[in-house]
């Protein structure tokens, strides 16, 4: 029953991502956690702010397989992962925005390290604007597969919260359910925009 | 009555305010003085933009307490602080803005400056784009009261007026009621954009 | 009769203005002529966006007066000498947007030249994009009668087509309709938009 | 009866476009190919976020004529020489947007090429970002039968694909279909902002 409660707010909020221009051409994909074995992940190739429930489609976390032998995303393997990696992860959004795509590019670093902002405390247990707080950057891979081994070895050895950006790509965000993911998701986009006009203003 | 009718004209205001992005990832807080005594101010971690005349608490210019138990936002000194040093401050709106924050950094002294700008007119009793207008600006901190003993303090020295930025944080304004604090938001805004703009294309 | 059916189309436009932002803060004004004598214009200090045709004061063209005795805006002398320099001119619109705003003070010579846009052909007479075409620059000021008769002296020497900026305020633009005189308006705006960002990119 | 539907499905993307502000000022001009000898192009002039199905004109691929006598737009001969060019093109779409009039001004030769996005997947057939795509940019002409003329004469040297940007006038793109043509356009337009961004923050 909460699965499908989850389900609705994340239709919703696709619509909200959708008409925010967070995901043109088709691109993105968002995903609920059904249960401890399967998730609900966006099928491929659909507008998202015009999805319906029936285009999700079940997902085993553990095999990243469909049962229903429908096609899911290329990324699922993404998806799977935040769910083995963080077991309270109840929802996850990956999002191709401006400010993702070129920040990810401008920063060379393996990581976009944010501070001063008073928004960071929109991320759960950000308590004050002076932290420093890395998102990592991987770069960007067409095996999902390898991509998806490259982050999980990463997590292994520093700690991995709220998102990270694939490097010319977009972001992969997540939380305890779909509203901590959408409080993510906002705060880090105008966190990026922030950084970008900083950036541009501070430029020497 | 008044009260009354204030309190809807605000609640128009969120839900204007989320349209704009002005207060993303349930961030920002919106009061409107009730009495002498006492303000209505916006409960924590809502969504702006589909806030209702409910999600208001009444809170005790005074002291800062809610009469009904209820937990008011952490920024509630703020608010009670622009009521108690301005009497005639019939609302207050607190907005994250990715200009005002920015701005707010990019500008390393206590106060941004504006003139030349027409848009200066939209605050109320400026008269004319010749005038230098200062918008203090006040380093941010996480301890809300000692940061608005400060702000007070700055306040017996120099008058302060329509608003101050918290730096990085975003942007505190108000009027004599709703309709006047929104303007002033609205004219702020565009001549934070615009001096975005002008430091950019002007920068060496 | 085409009186009435140009302020209905009028009203449509302010709407169109307000949703694009660029009259904030119940600024800017709007005006159509009525006949060879009169003009209807826009009320001061309502949002443009929620404006009637109530909202519209009947004003002499000659002499600024409103018969009515309501109070006409400030800058009603602009209109009115526009409707006086130009016989064919059937609408008037005064925006102020962040472009026209920041552009007239990036630009220190009195005019605003644009060249290699085909944009430009969505001026009347505009045939090329081949063509250099001069935006006249203003200098502020709050004494709108004086800025009237130095705008009337510029043009009995120099052709004022389309539109000119006030430096640091805005644009006022017409055509022989409200039509033209919103297509004006838009293609202005885009051309606004990116000689700012093609100065950005190519500034040295 | 599958025309009619394309047909349709296009005018549902002239509104999208036309509230994306992507053919302001009754810029940019769409069509669809009704059959090997015929395309149905929109009528000059119109506002593109209100078009009907009967805005649409009926033109002959061969001879950009109108069997009807209305007249098509001056920009005709482009649409018809991709129709030529292009058997298994179904749709073209020639927006004027902000980001594809500056890059095509900013970049100086005679292709904009893209690399390392994500988002150039969008475009059929392409399957990852670590390709060089580049974008063929035609200095802009009056006189549209020449410039279609070199566009052709380009063509048969260099492959053309998915789209073309006319120096400071901006994008035709096209596709199998309306969907195909719209995901282009949508692509396209997401990867010129991220360059404008990427060039504004990393210009030396």
């Amino acid at each position: 029953m909460k699965a499908h409660l989850q389900l609705a707010e994340l239709v919703a909020t696709c619509h909200w991502i959708g008409a925010k221009g967070w995901a043109p051409a088709t691109g993105g994909n968002m995903s609920v956690r059904e249960d401890e074995i399967h998730c609900l992940l966006s099928a491929s190739g659909k507008d998202k702010g015009s999805l319906t429930v029936d285009d999700f489609i079940q997902v085993e976390i553990a095999s990243n397989r469909a049962p229903s032998g429908r096609k899911p995303s290329a990324e699922t393997a993404l998806h799977t992962l935040i769910y083995r990696l963080f077991p309270d992860a109840g929802a996850v959004l990956h999002t191709h925005t401006v400010n993702s795509t070129v920040l990810s590019r401008v920063e060379k670093s393996d990581s976009l390290v944010l501070r001063g902002y008073e928004m960071q405390k929109s991320l759960t247990g950000q308590t004050t604007h002076l932290d420093a707080l890395p998102i990592a950057i991987f770069d960007n891979d067409q095996d999902i597969d390898k991509l998806a081994r490259r982050i999980e070895h990463f997590a292994t050895e520093t700690p991995l919260r709220y998102g990270f950006l694939l490097r010319g790509h977009g972001l992969t965000c997540w939380g305890k359910d779909v509203a901590q993911a959408r409080q993510h998701l906002e705060g880090l986009e105008f966190l990026f925009e922030c950084e970008m006009n900083l950036r541009l203003l501070e430029r020497t």
